[in-house]
């Protein structure tokens, strides 16, 4: 089982075009969502859209990160051929970024994403500062796609 | 922000080829991992390809779930056209079947995956009885692909 060197794992997270967020709810289960990140140092920043559409979706995934910072965010490369899966797991503390460092997320995140650069997210700018990093693929020659 | 009706969760879900798993470890923090899963009623199924090599893979996730059974899944789709954006999450209760159960989840893990079928995963089976599903897209016609 071949593991993806500490470099590549964060090449492969910063050009993922989504990744899947985990938080831990206040019951202790598990939460979900995707979510479109990126990467700076070792660092992970994702935006909220905007705040009243997504009222429940903000109290859940940001009341979540409150309450217990450490979360996981994931990403994994899928096709039908088994011998090029890989995924990347990046483990963090979260936490809400204001002012300068919202800026510099939300630039990045406009320059990667189109739809950002034509409506910048509103809501809030979280921060994932990575605790752990860990990369895995199926073969040597796996995710040259 | 439309909201997919049970059934239709249920059917993106069954249909997509791989899903994330979140389990919350014993120190509180959560852990992800990608999953080939069936669905068969409302229960998702997966296995463990095989013991040996992916020891400590297997004492993550399987232990994870010896300590805390609430774990969430997710089926989510990406495209550079964002209004066709979709995610599916169900939130369950997951424990190792066997026997019956796990000859009947493996069945159907070999119909949906030629892989499957050719090795047999010699692993445990996991069966995920849902608690809750929820299904999200970005437009009413998303998903349609």
């Amino acid at each position: 089982m071949p593991t993806l060197d500490v470099r590549e794992s964060w090449t492969r997270a910063a050009a993922a075009p989504t990744m899947v967020l985990a938080t831990v709810s206040s019951d202790g289960s598990p939460h979900l969502v995707p979510i479109c990140s990126v990467i700076i140092g070792q660092c992970v920043y994702f935006a909220i859209d905007e705040i009243k559409p997504k009222a429940t979706q903000r109290l859940v995934r940001l009341g979540n990160i409150e309450a217990e910072p450490r979360v996981s965010v994931l990403a994994s490369h899928y096709e039908d051929d088994w011998s090029r899966l890989w995924w990347v797991r990046v483990d963090g503390v979260a936490h809400e970024v204001q002012q300068d460092q919202r800026s510099m997320a939300l630039d990045a995140l406009a320059r990667k994403y189109p739809q950002y650069a034509r409506h910048p997210p509103t809501g809030p700018v979280v921060e994932i500062v990575a605790t752990a990093i860990r990369g895995w693929c199926a073969s040597v020659d796996a995710g040259a796609a």
